[in-house]
Formats: C-alpha cells, structure tokens, sequence
C-alpha cells in the first residue's frame, strides 16, 4: 500500500534548478505526493556516502515510503536503472551502482527490478542523455508512489545475484579489542563514525567510562593514538575533550565536544582510515 | 486547535540524514502533517541565535503552529526538555538552554511544561543518548501538533521563574543619541542586526534623510567611526555606500548597499560588539 | 484553474529565518497551499541567474503553478512588483528588473499586471520598506495561488513593451561553426552551460563523436583552445577527461568528466566569456 512519501536524494546541491524540475515532474504524476528531501549534498560521485545516508535515514520512516536516490557518475553507460523492495516494505529507486549496498546488507532486499525506459520514462525527454534524476528516476518514483503503477509494473524482475555491491570493511576483533574503519563523517560536527558496530564493540567487554586506547591508522601509517574516555554523551566530557560514544546509527564514534575531532587531527574517511580501540 | 504545521530548526545541517529521520518519525506519527523547515544552519552550538532566529519567523505563522528547535550542546546532561506555550498561542519544543529568551522577553510564555520521557519518547530509542532532536523532540512536537497528546500530556508544569534565560543587552540611551550591540547578521548580505528597537532609536529624535555618526566597539576598541545616512532602504544610496535602516524585525542595522559592511570593516557578532548612533 | 502549488525562489539563502517569514505569511493566507523551494542560493543581487534558474525549472511543472523569485537589489526604488501570465499557464511573481527575460524570449508572457500594493500587502507591514519578499511578493503569490485573488485583481495591466529585459547573447554561426556565450554554470559540478542552443549547434552539422575545436575567450583574449569530444553522456570519455554535451536545458556544455572544467581552466560566466565551437 503506497503512502505518497517520496523522498529524494541526490548530490546535485541546492545552488540550481535540477532539484526543482525533479519536484515538478513528480507533482506532474500527481498533485498528492508529498515529496521531501533527504541530503542534496552527498559528495559528488560518492555512492559510499549515497548508501550510507539512506540507510542512515530510511528505518525512521513509514512503511511503503519511496525512495529515490541518484547519485550517478555512470549516467549514459550501460548501468542499470533499477528499483529495489526491502523486506520492511520500503522503495528504492536509484542507478544500480552500489548505492543499495547498506540496505542489502543491513536491511535486505525482497526483490529487484529494472526499469523498463520505454514505459518509465518522461515523455519528450527521449533527446536528455544526461539527467536521468528527472527523466527517470523521479519520474518513475512520483509514479511508484502515487500509485499509478505498481511494483510489478516498473520493469523485469533482476536477480539479487546480480546487484551491484560495494565491499564493506565492517569490524573485526584484535588482541584486547577490535578494529574498523572511518565510515563517514558527522559532517556539520567533525565526529568520525566508524564502522565498528555497537554490539561488536560491547561484546569486546568495554563499559561506560572505560579510557580506552584509540589509535588511528592512514594508508597502515599511525596518526592518532590516545586513551579516550567512553561516555554515553558528549554531556559526559568537558567542553574540547575527546569521547567515545554510541552513535545514533548504533556504530561507535569519536568526537570533540562541541570540536571537530576530524578537522583538529586531519582524519579522513574511506579504506585508508582504519581505527583500533583496545583495552 | 492545532493546525498541523510542524517547524524544524536546529545546528545539524543538511548535509546527512539527521533532518530526515526527524521527518521520517514525525510522519510515522502521523502523515497529514505539514513539516517545515526555518533553518538548519545556526552556528554550531549557537543558542543566541537558535533564540533570534525563532523569534525573527514565528509572528508570521498562524497560531497554534508547533516549533521544534534543537541546538542543544548539553544533551546528555541534565538540562530539560521542554514545551513552552507562548501568549499568542504559538509551541515551541526544545531543550531548556536559552533558546526561549526573545520569545520569552518579546512575545511571552503562557506556560511551560517539561517533556515526560517516560511517555513522550520514540518506542526503542533508549540505548540512544546522543540524538534527542530525533528521539524526544522531534517525536513530541509531531504528536502535540497532529493532536495525539494535549499540551498538558507533555508532562509537568515548570514554573517559568526557572526558565533558563540568556542575558539581552537591549539598547541605552547615551548622550545624542544611542547605544546597542551587534547582536546577529543578516548572513547573506553582511549587514548588522543590532539591539537597538526602532521605537527606542526613533525616540531619539532621528529622521529619513539624516547623517548619523556610527561607532562600532570591540571590546571597547573603537574599530570604526563614520556618518551613516539614515535611508528607507538599500535604493535610497547608491551601489556599494553604507547606510542605517530599520530591518524586518523592526530593529536598526547598518549594511552596505549590495556590499557585506561585516565583511568590509571585519565587524563581528554578540556582547564584544557595540555600537552607538548619535547626532 | 489554481492549483495550490507556489514555489519560492531568492537570494536570501537558508541561514536565517527570511525563508521560514515568507512560507509563514503564505500559510497564514491558506493551510493547504503545497510550498517548495526553487532554490534560494541565487548569487546576491543576480538577476539574469534568477532568470535562467525559473526558465531551466519551469517547464517541468504542472501548469497554473505559481512562482515568486526574489532578487530584488532594488527594493526600496520604484522598480514595479509585477505578476507574469506565461503562454503556457504559469504565474511568476516578482520585482520588474529583469527577471522575466528568459522566460518572455523562450516561453511567451501572455499578460503582465503590476501589484497593487494597497490591497495586496500584508497587513500591518507599512514601516517595512526592506523585505518585500515576505511582505508583499510572497504574500500576493499566496493569495493568487490559493485563488483568494483572480490574477486580475493583482492590480492594473501593464503594456508588455514597458517589461523590464536583460539583453541574451545568444549564438552567432561563424565560420566553421558557432559562436555563444557561457551563460551559467552547472554549479555543483562546475560544467560550463552556454548559450549555444542544442538546434542552431546541431545547424552547423555536428554529430556525436565529432572532435571538435573549443576556444574560449574572457574579453577577447583567448583562454582555451583544445579539441574535445562530442558526447552523448558523461560515460562516453573516460574519468577527467573533457566531453561537449547538450545538457539537460538543450544548450550546449562543456564539462570534464567527474571534474570541474570551470575550476581547473579558471573559467567564468557572463558577457565577457565567449565560447566557439568550430570544425
């Protein structure tokens, strides 16, 4: 049962008229939609980021909500245009490029279709090579979400076996604790997440208030290592002190209060930031 | 009578998917909801101007529109949250930190009540400690507005002695004329907001058409002094010349006609920053 | 026929509560009024971007949708406040300064009224001379879009030969090819949009896979000069390197693949950036 959620994401940026042309084709399907934005400022290109936000945001809302995410460096090649199911009934609607990656894996996906272009496809836009986000992807999502097709009728069922997926580097335990990567940041505060899960990290044994020994690693080069006090919030440290805490995607991070721990110590994020936290 | 228009206003950006969980809980409450967005982008931690910027907007929105603001470096700690009523019956739902005092000084609390998190909480968040904006503020304020809970549901009644209050310098007269502070700008265009009221800068008997003298103080270092015309609006001087008007909140400010005057003189923001027009 | 769509567009940008002002006096006029954003990141004081940003957006929305754009440097003068009818049904609100060219030279006005501001302007906001976003365009755009007012009652017709234009480039065959302007840029991603249409360019027999020599001067000295490809999309050249494709307005761009073109060559936009394409 459809909702008339859709929610866009893209890295377009606010500066020009895409995402406006995008919310018109949509309102176009159908005056009904409501139509709201997740991030338009995903680094360019990064499906990384593009995976992780949606799966960051989408378990908060309704079911049958229809998601459509284009970040899409690939647009004109022969990647697939796609629209996945989760097996909690929401809709994602995306270039098949690696940006389903956190859902498959944390959420899972129920089935996988592609976009059929000769049915799903703006009508006019036949000329457009290059925008896709609306030509199809909008366009197809206002369509999902309205109702005005259904799931079945967006195109040919893909196999999961054939879903592009990006390699996650998760977590794994070391000698006296365990080790992940710098996932992405809490960009407006400078906090790293990282890809240790809170569970993960629990079962190493450490309890609020531990200090516990932080060292991060650049291309296998140590630039940080410290004892950081693990607090449940950053109420628990003094204004400009380090801690560790349970993010609000259940992963661990590190922080500054009210500091920008990434910005004061240069840490990036991707593969080549690995972190260990040991007793 | 709630109308169902729901305002979000915090210091987490736009770049992730923090605003959109908020949404995604506040429309899982209830769909018919009208979700708005003031801004996202007060200076990190900044609760004067959480404060300003609540007070700059809410006039303009029909009563019993319910506001959420979350800036909110003490989460964690034991500062409240709360619901306040103001006298022309707008709500606004946020941490007791400050963030009330325009609307507290300028349009009046009729009453406040401290959110119960026992009842007023998203049902699984209880491990989540760092993310009230999603899990108690942005839940409360979508129920209160879609008219799930009444505003005494909320939980207790605070007496409004012990609201947590932010000092306001205001304005003082001085000798020919006036005295303020720089309390926040128009961040687009560089102009400066001051405290001085129009009413309180009138009283001193300036008219359209004068020359002022403009001194601006950091930390009672003169670092500017010039006559400034006293014009309607920005048409009244030419390209690139400074003048004084009366801004939207009905307070003076000084700008440069489609130039920054912050920018330009290097004239900062809050308590270090005063001015005084005089004859 | 309204139908309760009314886009906003300005230059104000989203850090302070100017946005949150105008949307509150436009539900205030009406609930159930569907409020969007355009985008609010115009360069301060540009009018031929806030031109050039209605007509790449417009278009795509269903018609008898109502636009306000706010870049009005010249609030306060005796520029008028004028409503648009398009040929093909749209509405724009705006300051007489400019803002209409793209869409009267591509889309057709088919009637112009000034705004008369004794009965279309907020109530209560006759000191205010600076923000007539919120007190009078935001405002008149509600009331038309929820039909409180007939497009007549805006007030007086105005002669459409009085419209205030910008002058367009446009293109120029010469030998061997095309002459144009760069117009704009794709922000974002720093691709050079120009005026070359996608027809009069097609006009000159290029067809894709063509090498063709790109030469760009800033007031006639000539800053560029290299063969590049002509694409149909990004995936035709490899990563960095540099393609010719009609984007997504059918003009004719210059972009590097997965890079800025206008950040690496230090390219600019405006009458002083001259573009050839030729043979």
């Amino acid at each position: 049962m459809m909702n008339k959620l859709l929610v866009f994401q893209t890295d377009f940026g606010l500066d020009d008229g895409a995402i406006s042309a995008m919310e018109g084709v949509a309102f176009s399907v159908d005056f009904d939609l409501n139509i709201r934005h997740l991030t338009h400022n995903i680094p360019q290109y990064n499906i990384f980021d593009a995976s992780y936000r949606l799966y960051q945001a989408i378990n908060y809302w309704p079911s049958g909500t229809v998601f459509v995410s284009v970040v899409d460096p690939g647009v004109g090649s022969d990647r697939k245009a796609v629209v996945a199911r989760t097996k909690n009934d929401y809709y994602v609607v995306t270039p098949d490029n690696g940006t389903l990656t956190h859902i498959d894996r944390f959420l899972g996906i129920e089935e996988l279709r592609e976009i059929d272009e000769k049915t799903n496809r703006l009508a006019g836009s036949d000329l457009s090579y290059t925008f896709h986000g609306r030509d199809v992807f909008a366009y197809t999502g206002a369509r999902l979400a309205s109702g005005k097709i259904t799931f079945e009728e967006v195109g040919p069922k893909i196999d999961l076996k054939d879903l592009v997926r990006q390699e996650l580097y998760g977590c794994h335990p070391i000698e006296n604790g365990i080790m992940g990567q710098i996932d992405i940041l809490d960009v407006r505060f400078g906090s790293l997440w990282t890809s240790i899960s809170y569970k993960d990290f629990i079962s190493c044994g450490f309890q609020i208030g531990d200090d516990i020994l932080v060292e991060i690693f650049h291309n296998d080069q140590k630039v940080y290592s410290n004892r950081i006090n693990y607090g449940k919030s950053f109420a628990d440290v003094a204004i400009s002190e380090p801690l560790i805490y349970m993010n609000s995607a259940y992963h661990m991070a590190v922080a500054i209060n009210q500091g920008s721990f990434s910005k004061v110590y240069g840490i990036g994020v991707g593969s080549e930031w690995k972190i260990t936290m040991t007793r």
